[in-house]
């Protein structure tokens, strides 16, 4: 057994345990061996259900949960829980750990994966590490809110930061019945929108019943004799809270992969080929903690999301088990749901354009998520972006009813392959009363940009 | 006024009435006149929604017409309602016409646009005209229908052919109260998927209550003294019936075109060039009676469609109106909804591709419509077909629960681009719990078909 190789992977989530289980579909186990370190009680979780178990729409925290550590040592791979690595040691092929106990220990390795994943942005500010302020990154961070908001339920929340997170966890704050204030450093939410689109996200949320502060950085927080937070501070007003969940975002988390020399990219994450392998032999790294090439801009980006990670695991996981396979870059998609609307999102907004050096024009079409006479025609907006001279999309945005979102995939598809608008106003795409008017809302977008860009 | 240029448009539906407006937006009125004939009592309107109509979920005919005749005079376009052409003289530059009043007469033309639609196939048959006997191609066919079905309601409904209009029309039947049996001469409905799809989409009609009967081509209807239709007769059997419904597709409607000698193509459409001129200078068609080239077959096809009539009307219109556009072909997507199912299709099925000389392979895939533990995730197939060797898409098919269908949109858009399914599997698609599993089901599809292919 001794002369087996033996992989070590440094987080057990949707990145480590991608590259874990491609590994093991291409080597057995009498070839390689597979050991994943999980510092956290929980594995293999999603992390975009949060806010979803936050609201009590996902019942129980273990939902979340894709597969546990007996699931993967059916597969042989060994996912050791309760385990953080706290240093990598590339000379002597060996990752210094912690127990959950607080026992030092030591694992040695032949391949290495790190997955460490990304950090919630805490702002440094008074009162920021008050009882009662909570990030909300990983599923221990859900599991303690939740119980928090049911042992003291919130007459008050302020939520901090306006982007998915923030919104989505406004949401599930209002559904459970609390004062809702959105306090935000930009004048709308939703900054990987254009403004224009964000006002509507902002619509939607503030008529659910949340009240939006824009253009308000948060200077400090307020703690009351207990300990517990009372107030969020902005430069002008003070913003009752029993509860504050912050929504700033989050950063690769390569402190490890620092202190271990690694190469770390401009965009902060670890820089990699596009097989997912690092600076160094040997090492893989994966899912948030890396940075990836955004295909339209050209430029590394560090973009914090499940999809990414998965793929970009499965890949690590195929070139350490000897086959061939690339990560071909992103586009930034995304999509979420908030108070009832779909809000997506593909390629570059205004702003990222505009930093990437291009000329373009853009176009904002309101139109119909079905026929209009059919049963449940709703409004969504369309927006998109395109070169000047070349026609080439840029990037979509899309804000509507029910059935609007996923519309994000054709537009991301288009982007994929570089495709002028003018081009993908004639695709062949489906139509019935019950899906879309005539033009899809994607077609006549692009029909006018290209009338526009010529 | 006696220089302006005559546009004359057979036919006021999407096709023409597309290129009307598209020609008007270029030239003004003091420049081209406008003329189009239609010879029934409704124009502008959506087939697609006759369905609906005929179910109740659409209350009014007039709901299903986009633009009225008084909307087209106010942007100068005259739209002459209940007036026949019967002929083209292109010598001399005249359509023959004959009124609703039997009147005839002739209206002079510099270019011809010809939108004159599709017909529906009406087996020779004993007893087809019978009394009680509904095809289902127009807006008075579907008036006439729901008035009949109000004034003898129907015990027993039979529909013949469990095509798009045949399966829709079933349900609309069953949500009406009547018995359905439902007749099809191939083993499974829903003939442009493969058979393991159209399985499904029986499974979930014959799951709402309707009959099906495969395998049973019609050899006549049994007609009852009162002239009205008592029964479907096929080979084995008599299916009692106090309402029978034809839904066994339509073809082109050439006749106008043909007796003018114009070039009709092998796939029974009036022959265009992708600027829809037809073979005589100045006479352009389009919509349901045409012929357009298929991107993945490289054949051309007749396809109804509304989508391709609105944009081939518009190509027209942008043509005579100075401008340039092209027809970019087709790639036979298709959607539509049958008893709570999604059912949508784009590109070729293992039929199509194994006519057109493609070896291939294919996968189908069962996954979920949303993230596993969300409330709502319902169960989807996926089917993809791809080349072997370059591993090329060349189609797909999905049957799945509300928000599968949708995804056909982002599969015809990588087979616009003959994307080949490994290239498919890693693009960045949207993912949120509400929206997809963490790998869409087209990723999925794409992944493991591209594994098969290589």
């Amino acid at each position: 057994m001794n002369d087996r190789t033996r992989l070590l992977i440094i987080g057990g989530d949707a990145a480590g345990m991608s590259a874990a289980s491609q590994a093991r579909r291409l080597r057995g186990a009498d070839d390689l061996e597979i050991v994943a370190l999980e510092r956290g009680e929980y594995a293999s979780y999603s992390a975009c259900g949060l806010p979803y178990y936050v609201s009590g729409e996902v019942a129980h925290a273990d939902d979340l949960v894709a597969r546990t550590p007996e699931e993967f040592a059916e597969r042989d791979i060994e996912l050791r829980m309760g385990t953080e690595a706290v240093g990598i040691d590339l000379k002597r092929g060996a990752v210094a750990t912690v127990g959950a106990d607080g026992r030092q220990g030591e694992e040695r390795f032949d391949r290495l994966v790190i997955g460490t994943g990304a950090v919630p942005i805490r702002p440094d500010l008074p009162g920021s590490d008050a009882e009662g302020v909570f990030g909300i990154q990983t599923l221990p961070d859900g599991v303690a809110l939740r119980r928090y908001l049911a042992d003291h339920p919130p007459r008050r929340a302020v939520v901090v930061g306006g982007g998915y997170i923030g919104l989505e966890m406004a949401e599930a704050l209002l559904r459970r019945g609390a004062e809702v204030a959105l306090v935000e450093a930009a004048a709308e939410p939703m900054g990987t929108l254009d403004p224009d689109m964000g006002r509507r996200v902002r619509e939607a949320v503030c008529g659910m019943g949340a009240e939006f502060f824009p253009n308000a950085p948060v200077t400090g927080f307020e703690t009351g004799d207990d300990g517990r937070v009372r107030a969020v501070l902005t430069e002008n007003a003070r913003h009752e809270a029993d509860v504050v969940v912050l929504g700033l975002g989050v950063r690769p988390n390569v402190d490890l992969a620092r202190g271990a020399g690694l190469d770390i990219g401009p965009s902060g994450g670890i820089a990699t080929d596009a097989r997912m392998r690092t600076s160094a032999e040997g090492v893989w790294a994966a899912g948030d903690c890396v940075e990836s090439f955004h295909r339209v801009s050209r430029a590394p980006v560090s973009i914090a999301l499940g999809t990414h990670a998965n793929k970009q695991g499965r890949v690590a996981g195929t070139d350490i088990g000897g086959g061939y396979a690339r990560f071909a870059g992103v586009l930034g998609t995304a999509i979420t749901k908030i108070c009832g609307l779909e809000v997506a999102r593909t390629g570059l907004n205004e702003r990222e354009a505009e930093q990437a050096g291009f000329a373009f024009e853009t176009v904002t079409v309101e139109s119909s998520t079905r026929a209009g006479y059919y049963p449940g025609a709703k409004t969504m907006a369309t927006k998109m972006i395109a070169e000047l001279g070349t026609g080439r999309l840029l990037g979509g945005q899309i804000v509507g009813a029910e059935n609007a979102g996923k519309r994000i995939d054709v537009i991301a598809t288009a982007l994929w392959n570089a495709m002028p608008v003018g081009e993908i106003a004639s695709m062949d795409l489906s139509y019935a009363p019950p899906f879309a008017p005539v033009w899809d809302p994607v077609l006549i977008t692009a029909r006018k940009l290209a009338d526009k860009v010529r």
